[in-house]
């Protein structure tokens, strides 16, 4: 499973940016500064700057996970599908994606606007810092995607084709596997602290639940909606604060595919969850964290408001206002299921997040137990919950149960 | 738009099984007799029969609507969507499908089994002629094609390929814009007599409707479930009494495509409303107009049985048996939705019905009114009757209303 292609290094992107036309010009590779920041789990990201301030970010897929090896391959296409993502949002939204340079399919390497000076949203989050206007931004960010790739501005002949065009079985794979069924069963790559294990077990016990979440996981692979993002969580966002305002960047789209689009918006807000957790066991200032108690329903509401704005340029309007309002109400149900799932296994299965991790064992055993019960309840009661809004008072409810305020 | 490919003729069919290796031996080409049969709309069919008795059937696909001619063009490779179907039946329920021999990339031609001896059952309906046992042998095709090309059997890699390899976009347009689109605004394919004027407009004036009709259209092109025969309607099944009793065979499968499972099952059941309509005005004898009444219920009856006897082979364990009840609601709701468009559409659109159409006036006018006020009904509230076996009372006040009984 070696890559048959050329593998880059700090040392040879230099080389490889002069011998690339397509890159000609975007910086001065006689005083470029490169270095190796993959800290993510797949790929390797090259961030270059010279000695003028201009930058180029690089990202090369390897035909396997870079975490794990050559023993978990994995297609190298992933590249391919991260270009597609960015390329669509950079037609409706490019202030909220990094520019995309070029892609190079025989190295599989895409280049693209690197974001000096921005930082990564989850470790601000973690650090308690706010970003006004941010869950706003994401939620029409999802809007502008959604509409923007489905049939309602897609004629249906050509939507057909991108929705074939864009399948991407071995991502998608990740998360029905890591998301949807190992939280949910005994799994190798499941792991937590022995505190939970009672919440775990009852999560698995609850028949209801376990059904409801079948039921996502079965949308999440059927219901082809729009093209998403795939993995929209707050470490694929970065965030700046500027003279106007606190601004964010969408980054790392490489999970992008045809799906319900519910499933952003619901990894959204199931991350919103960690952070609030880690907010309200840290005993956050009371505005930071009313900030995230409100940002579920800030994001759902530019959401709305975006979709609802474009809603009269549809091309089909056999498709009424009416229908409309189906639409969103499912999308709703999705987003409140599809939150609970990116929750929970956020907390059981293989890919952590720092915002629960990296707290103090109490801390950590109290903040675990808020999500997961939060997030069951999710799950469980997406249906008669019924909308964004009524998301919060659950995590109200729980976090008062294991804190017992 | 003409043809680059040869077009048989029945004075060359002989000659093209002669120089076809995959058809030797079939049939004897030196006594065949060759009959061009297509009374469809949209390809060339050639039965040919010889003198010992032995038969086969071509269908060639031209690269146009024949009903129509140049000015529509349609991909001629439908016919490999023929293929796909035919293939797919054929591995699960070959007694339910002819045996598929042979498909000329080339030529556009598929060979198959001649069903010598069999009916159209739309035709036997139209006599008032019943076949015992069909409808439960519907609900078991569908059920067997849904389980075995979907997540519940394919590996979720190879599905995923599966569906982008079966998109059929020019077929589904037909069926967006001719059953879920015109039948709902004014439209140049439209037709029907003026008694039904009334009818006709209350329908485009319940928004309920429309947004449900919207809705379904919208899973049409978003839930890729399974492959779907994608056209199930009493023309595309023949029917045989034999010393066993009543057998069927499904054939015609062109539309097919990864779609909504309740989509089939609605396809038969709005079209036994047709049938049901029909016998009603035309008072067949009560005997008859029973089997009608019961078979939607006998269908779903089938399909259920067959999911649930084949559910524990399911790759999948994490769909639980709560899930399995989840799915067949929805699909039940889809049904109901799905059985209410393809009448509607029979009445109103450009593909007429002979159950209907050919009732003398009186006769017509009613039936075609029970049709329309039953299938808005079925659409407007597919969510609270909830179930099948709910479909029948709505027939049976509707027809009540319209014959003053």
């Amino acid at each position: 499973m070696a890559p048959k292609y050329e593998i880059l290094t700090p040392q040879t992107v230099p080389a490889y940016i002069d011998r690339t036309p397509q890159l000609a010009g975007i910086v001065d590779t006689a005083t470029l500064e490169v270095s190796e920041v993959g800290d993510g789990n797949l790929n390797l990201v090259f961030v270059c700057k010279d000695a003028n301030g201009d930058g180029i970010c690089l990202k090369q897929s390897l035909p396997y996970v870079r975490l794990v090896g050559e023993g978990w391959p994995l297609t190298p296409e992933r590249v391919f599908a991260e270009a597609r993502g960015l390329s669509a949002a950079g037609a409706v939204v490019p202030e909220l994606v990094p520019a995309l340079y070029y892609l190079d399919r025989e190295h599989y390497v895409l280049a693209m606007e690197y974001l000096m000076g921005w930082d990564m949203w989850r470790s601000q989050l973690n650090l308690g810092n706010a970003h006004p206007g941010v869950g706003a931004d994401l939620g029409r960010f999802v809007a502008a995607n959604a509409f923007s790739t489905s049939f309602f501005s897609v004629d249906q002949l050509e939507a057909k084709q991108l929705l074939a065009d864009a399948i991407n079985p071995e991502l998608c794979k990740i998360t029905e596997d890591l998301v949807f069924t190992e939280p949910y069963i005994e799994a190798d790559n499941n792991s937590y602290v022995d505190e939970l294990i009672p919440e775990v077990d009852a999560m698995r016990a609850d028949t209801r639940l376990l059904a409801e979440a079948g039921s996502l996981k079965y949308r999440f692979m059927t219901a082809g909606e729009a093209l998403l993002h795939g993995d929209l969580h707050s470490g694929s966002v970065m965030v700046k604060h500027t003279a106007t305002g606190a601004q964010c960047r969408v980054i790392d789209p490489e999970f992008c595919y045809y799906g319900p689009v519910g499933f952003d918006l619901g990894a959204l807000i199931g991350n919103y969850l960690a952070a609030q957790a880690r907010a309200i066991v840290l005993n956050r200032p009371a505005e930071y964290q009313q900030w995230l108690a409100e940002m579920a329903v800030e994001t759902w509401d530019a959401f709305e408001a975006e979709m609802r704005r474009l809603w009269p340029t549809r091309l089909d309007k056999t498709w009424t206002d009416g229908f409309l309002e189906e639409w969103l109400d499912q999308v709703a149900r999705d987003t409140i299921g599809y939150a609970g799932c990116k929750a929970n296994r956020r907390i059981i299965g293989l890919a952590k997040v720092t915002d629960i991790q990296e707290l103090p064992h109490d801390e950590h055993v109290k903040a675990a137990t808020i999500v997961l019960r939060t997030a069951s309840t999710w799950i469980r009661e997406r249906d008669s919950l019924g909308s964004v809004a009524a998301m919060g008072a659950v995590f109200d409810a729980k976090a008062a149960e294991v804190l017992g305020s």
